[in-house]
This record gives C-alpha cells, structure tokens and sequence, in this order.
C-alpha cells in the first residue's frame, strides 16, 4: 500500500462510509476506473456515459458534475488512475430502495507508474479459470460493486508470471478475463464474446471497437468456447488502465502476435493510449 | 430508520467501514441475519455452519468466536434480528485478495416488533419480477454482499399489498423470492427449486426440508417454470426472520393454504418458530 491517494466523499475528504450505505451492505453501487495521463482523465466522456447508462438501468440518481470533481483531482497528476464509487447511500435494512436516494458519490485518485513494456512487447501468459462469471440479462454489461466472482477466480494463481485469467459462464462461453475483455482474430475477422447476458461492457473494449471500424475492420459479437479459442490466429485483452495486452500463451498454446493487434496498438496510441508504443 | 440498533465491528463499537473495505468496494464477503427471541440467536449453530461452509468455499478466515459474540448482543432482546457481515477486510486496490486476510467482522442487534399475523393466517399475495437472479455454479447458494439483484427486483413494485416477488434464472426456471425460498407442493410431494447454480442455501429452508423429513415427507430439489407453480396444489415461502409465509395469490391465480403447508408451519412452531402459530 504505498501508493499515494487522495479521497473524496460527497465532495469532502474522507475515507470511510457507514455500514448501512447500500454499497456495503448490498453491492447497490457502481464503479468507474479512469486512466489519468499528463493530469487528464482519459476517454472521460465513455466513463461518463457508461455510469449514465448504468445509473439509468439500476435507479440510482446520476451525480451531475462528477466529471468536473474527476478533472479537478486528476489535475497535476502525470499517470495514475482515478477511481469512482457511486452507490444508493444509506437506507433502511431491507432490499427495497429508499423512497428518497441520497447517493454516495466518492471519487479518488491514486498516483501510479507506468507499466512494464513486457507486456506490450512480448504479449502475455494467460490462464483459464475454474471460477465462472455469472449469467444475468438484467445485470450484464453493468459495472456494479459485485465483483467477488473476479476476486476469487484471480485468488485461483500465485504464479505471477501468469498475467490474466479467463472466465466462462456456466454454459461453457468464454466471457472475459478478471479485469479485462478479450478479443480475437478468427479467419481475419475480429470478434469479441456477445455481453448480452455476462460480463462488462468494458470502456477500453468500445474505444477499440470504434478504432477498428475507422479503420474499415468490423467486429462481430460471438459466442466463443475455450477450445475454440485455442485456434485463434491473435487473442489479446484491453482494460481501461492498460489498452491492449496481446496473449502470447494460452496456456499451454502459443500465439503470434498478429498485424491486427499490432495495427489496433498502433490506433491507440493515436488516441492517447500511449502505453501501446510498440 | 426508528429502529433501535447496535454494532461492533471486530468487536468494538462503532458505525463505518473503510472505503478500501473488499465488502464495499467488491462485494468481497458474506452475512448472516438471525432472528433473536427472548434474548437467545435462533438456529445459531445452522447460521455458523452456512457462514463456516462459506468461508471455506470464498477462502476467508473464518471468524472464531463470532456465535459467542451473537449471543452476548442478543442477551436481553426480546424481539430482533442479529445481522452479522463478514469482509476480506482493507485490501490492495486490485482483485487479488491480500496475501494475509484480516477480515472485517461486523455484528449488529436490530430490535424490531413482531410481524402482523395476517400473512401467516390468509396467506400472501406474490408476484413475478422481471429482474432475473444469477446463474453462476462457483457462488450458488453462498449469501454474499453482492445482492444487487435482489434489490433491483425488489423495485419493481410499491404496492404493499404484494408482499415478494418471484425471481427467475435467465433460463426461465423460478429460483426464489427476493428475500425467500420456495417450496410447493406437486401431486403430493414437497418440492423445493434445486440451488447448485442459482439462488441462497437458506437456513430456514434447511429447517422446513429436516422438518419435513422427520414427518416422514421427503422434499425434491427440482426445475420448476412459472406456468408450472401455477399450477401446483400449495406453494410457500422461507426465511429465518418470517418461518413460513403461505402464497393465497401468486398474481392471478389463487392458491388453497393446505394441509402440508398447516403441517410444516405447527412443526416449525414446536422448534420455536412461533410466528407460525395458527
């Protein structure tokens, strides 16, 4: 824990919340993980229509001038990462909401460095995992506060030259990793798994599908299964904080990494994802 | 919120968590909610053997002690509810649990009244949510903080008339109240939906299917689709803080309040749950 933050609650410093605020006691919340570059959130405004979005799906009253409060704490600092929580506040013990929300809105930054360019470079060793993501239409897509199936399934490897794990639903699909989504080459088409009923509708995930398109590369919504991807020609993984990561071992298979991965890196480093220099 | 409350956290009083908190800030822990009856924590030992089985099955210390701390808080209480909430505690800002878990252990007493007799007499009025619950075999059963689910279902209406709704998996199958267990009644036979990828292992429900069993009744954890329940001969519902709840109306279809449900409900009495009393 020696990073160095900074945090704010309802616009007050502070570090703590009551144990009756929804956030703890159900999950009833959301979360935002924002890269900060040369004192600027990165890719701000999909944050911001995603907590929208997300706010609008679960009921809980969007915090109007959290971008503002995000681009005030970010401001001077040269790389780290800003955080928001937002949850449905204090209420009464029982599942049903409140009849009035008072949201708690907390928003931190914590000064990071820059990654290793090992990853980048030389692509990454992934594993898949035995815990699965679960399946929920209503839910899918959606950021919340309930990641325990994330932290057990990344409580499954030690070894830390395993970079990412991949998740699948109960039906076999593979869905994504523990903090990142995945994509993929399949006979020169690139795919990424349908969020339709799991998973998260990752901001990093939409920046790349956005650049493939600019670029004339369409990319399909599939149903993928474990063995499946093992065939692929390139498989790489994108998260907020980091771009794209190629997978270079699957476990025991090998992968190129490809001119579609290198040409998506290359597009995103023209987006300020500078840490994709290749 | 005129309850009257109380709360230890790891043993001190006190009111608020961390945001660093892995229950707040992930979901990453567990509860626990008893019944307190003339000062004495009801099925303690099967609410310690759930919470032991879980911690076991999430890999958090198990809180040693903690049934000694939820008798001594509910000494005295006429009337209540004993919440208990266990955490990974403060963590690292990434899923990875800490390499040594201090948890986070919250006990707290709620003083509450005893409910109505009305739901217990006439039977419930019970909807269908259009809020899916989750499908995911690695956490089913476990009662974890990350019940966001829930909550959004139990939005769905205001009308008090309707006391719980029904919620089914993405694969149409009823699952459980948002709150409750299901059992019904199938040509003579106790059936309860099957929890191994769906839906909380409920201390109650353990209760009514040993009940049921010791009145040589054997009950059948099953499939079951809402065109089905409708169709059934009774159907009730189970929670540690309620007994049993008979279903008089399950949207438009009225039910009988029958001869099984009678039955379970003067058991349950004879083991003290005596808000079964007919």
């Amino acid at each position: 824990m020696n990073e160095i933050s900074k945090w704010l609650i309802n616009g007050v410093p502070g570090e703590s919340v009551s144990i009756r605020d929804r956030g703890f006691t159900y999950g009833d919340g959301l979360f935002e993980t924002i890269a900060v570059r040369n004192g600027k959130p990165r890719f701000i405004d999909y944050h911001m229509e995603r907590l929208l979005e997300s706010c609008q799906r679960l009921g809980i009253p969007y915090p109007t001038g959290v971008a503002d409060e995000v681009c005030r704490i970010a401001d001077g600092c040269a790389f780290g990462t800003v955080k928001i929580i937002l949850t449905r506040g204090v209420g009464m013990r029982t599942y049903s909401p409140p009849e009035q929300t008072i949201p708690t809105r907390i928003v931190g930054l914590i000064a990071t460095q820059p990654p290793s360019r090992v990853a980048y470079e030389s692509g990454i060793t992934v594993r898949f995992c035995r815990t699965h993501t679960s399946t929920n239409s209503t839910l899918a897509g959606i950021k919340t506060l309930g990641r325990l199936e994330q932290v057990i399934a990344r409580s499954e490897w030690q070894d830390t030259h395993i970079r990412e794990g991949l998740m699948c639903s109960d039906d076999g699909r593979v869905i994504s990793g523990t903090m990142t989504n995945l994509f993929f080459v399949d006979d020169g088409t690139l795919c990424t798994p349908d969020l339709a009923r799991c998973g998260i509708n990752g901001v990093m995930r939409r920046v790349v599908m956005e650049q493939a398109r600019l670029c004339g590369l369409d990319c399909d919504e599939v149903d993928i299964y474990p063995k499946e991807l093992r065939g692929m020609e390139e498989v790489f993984l994108t998260n907020s904080l980091i771009g794209i990561w190629p997978i270079s071992q699957l476990e025991e298979t090998g992968l190129e990494i490809g001119s579609i991965t290198r040409g998506l890196m290359a597009e995103l480093v023209n987006v300020g994802v500078a840490e994709c220099t290749l």
